[in-house]
């Protein structure tokens, strides 16, 4: 069975504090909007996955029925799949077996959290269990504190600088103000990133992405049955996972993410590229070193030199590679579950050429998704090609 | 692609309250029991699911990295998986169809829970959230509350009887009491199962499944290198997912789940047997009612007809079909996670005819297994039969 697997539709939430939505709520907004957006019946799903990371957020356990019924598509097959910040994208690489296996010809996949339930602290808290609970949650460590280790390791080696980690900050503000989807859609100046309250020396408040509600939903078929539902099927060329050992202490190296760079190793194999030919990616900026190690994991950059590109403008639209152009996790928000999905979202307009004036990368052919658990215990990496 | 997958290896903890090992202990024992009975190294290992249905348990969230860590498998593509209490079958479908796709050659599914570092009350409260936590939860309902109006509902509609309830659970423990790997391995008698402290009208004590710690694991590998690791695989023949609205006040029938007619019927026609091919089958008996509904919604009788059955010992050994000859939830245990994997193991030993003395139905060739979240929110059903 060699017949490929396309993305035929998406939808997405507005991302942010929505006193207005719960967890069912901001699904049912992503789905109402992918069914807008595509020529669709209920009877053309065969298969649900829902991607939700923590349960704790909102108090319903197990919420993929009451998702599944709230989107009035109960009935189905319906898998939750769960890789903490890399939900989403586990989900739809999840669908894409279902399909590619021949077992299911449709399957939807909707990304969701409903974060601001409980307060930014607690928020904080229910994220940091999902560090190691015998040997890192109880010495106080939370995720600010793991990517500060990053960090700081990262300044060491490579010398990376203070206005390194403040730069991806300003670009991913700069686009994510031309986001209507996104939580915090303004500017910043490299001064207000530069000189922000600490969280977690060296990470200010301009490091850390947001605490967000939001969902995203994106419809998966088999190619040919693509066209049924879309002019402009956007095929899944790659796939790639990796994952890492649990505790930092464990690891050889604090400077790259080698699941991120197994993952990225997959991908480009399956998808017959490499790293120059990708013309746009999400990655993965749940804090500003996050996107700086991403952008040498994925090969854009050597080592110790993604830093560097990225003062020099090098991931705006016009450098080397256009990178989080939605504003990413720091600006656009990061919903936990929803995020992957909200990757593969973005990437399809990009690729339709759909985007608008000020955050579109003009002829984009090839974009990659790139999504990270934890630090790095699980990635995803996507490689999306618009289809023929 | 048409290469089939089979399960090649096995491994199980004893089920139990395991006051001796926590959540990642229990996932190393069963992985090391599998380990011990198949010719395998780790490097063997393409991919790894991990299926753990409630973080609040023991309070880890997002297990998977350090029970792999636990297990010694960092840096494989890892997926974790929850449909609730049939979390365990959720993760053999999903690595099934890694499988199948071409993606992964071999895949590790390990289900895992533990549940008694929380009291009964917590547990039983933990497990209620998988409710609606809008509609169903706030009222005071808990899943022997919902199963308490399916076994009314039977008992209005069918005339089902409290000695058939409790001739479900006396099989059970007869089977349970020859199991080592089970919770509570020692034999009831009728007039003990009719007269126990009553939970939730008609349900008592002896009609419900037992809160435990457990895990079990099992490899899966393409047919066509099954035989590099064990000399007898056993073939995934079927496979069938349903669903159902999440509130029972929206069902159209309380005395029947049709997430597990539309399972069992996806199953038979993938597997291409009727349900009297069926030799030995694990069903999902949470509660006794549970078995009953499960016996008619995968057609091992009419409805109306599994409860004189049971009393009648036709799902005893020797009867029409062998039902949880392991002793099933009721007496072996129901480490929620763990659940649809034991149930794995257990047909597999079956077919194998490796059980031994007592529980062991002769000449079993075609096994099914029967796994329910909540109250069929959802269903999975799976097909083995002994390969050649």
């Amino acid at each position: 069975m060699t017949e490929g697997v396309s993305i035929v539709g998406a939808g997405h939430a507005k991302f942010g504090k929505r006193a207005d939505a719960g967890l069912r709520d901001l699904a049912h907004e992503a789905v109402s909007d992918l069914f807008n957006d595509t020529k669709l019946d209920k009877s053309d799903i065969d298969a649900v996955v829902i991607g939700v990371a923590g349960d704790e957020f909102n108090g319903q356990g197990s919420p993929s029925a009451v998702i599944n019924t709230e989107i009035g598509l109960t009935g189905l097959p319906t898998l939750r799949v769960e890789s903490a910040c890399a939900t989403g994208t586990a989900g739809i690489i999840a669908a894409w077996n279902m399909i590619k296996s021949g077992q299911r010809d449709s399957v939807l996949v909707v990304g969701i959290e409903k974060m601001t339930s409980v307060s930014s602290s607690v928020a904080t808290e229910l994220m940091a269990r999902a560090g190691d609970i015998r040997w890192e949650y109880p010495f106080g460590v939370s995720f600010p504190g793991y990517y500060a280790l990053i960090a700081t390791a990262h300044m060491a080696e490579y010398g990376t600088t203070r206005e390194m980690l403040s730069s991806v900050a300003v670009k991913n503000h700069h686009y994510g103000a031309k986001n209507a989807l996104a939580h915090l859609p303004r500017e910043i100046t490299l001064e207000e990133a530069m000189s922000a309250v600490q969280i977690a020396s060296p990470m200010n408040l301009y490091d850390c992405s947001l605490i967000s509600d939001g969902a995203a939903a994106v419809l998966l078929t088999r190619d040919s049955i693509a066209k049924k539902f879309t002019d402009t099927p956007i095929s899944i060329k790659g796939i790639g996972m990796g994952s890492d050992v649990q505790t930092m202490a464990q690891r050889e190296s604090l400077t790259e993410l080698k699941g991120a760079q197994a993952a990225a190793k997959e991908a480009y194999k399956m998808a017959g590229i490499t790293a120059d030919q990708v013309d746009v990616a999400e990655v993965h900026d749940c804090f500003t070193i996050a996107e700086i190690v991403a952008m040498e994991d994925l090969g854009f950059f050597e080592k110790g030199q993604a830093g560097p590109a990225i003062v020099d403008q090098q991931t705006y639209i016009g450098g080397k590679v256009a990178v989080n152009v939605d504003g990413g996790l720091k600006s656009k928000g990061h919903p936990l579950g929803a995020t992957g999905v909200s990757q593969a979202y973005e990437l399809r307009k990009q690729l339709l050429g759909d985007v608008g004036a000020g955050r579109q990368v003009d002829g984009a052919n090839i974009a990659l998704s790139h999504n990270v658990g934890q630090t790095g215990q699980f990635v995803n990496v996507l490689i999306y090609e618009r289809g023929n």
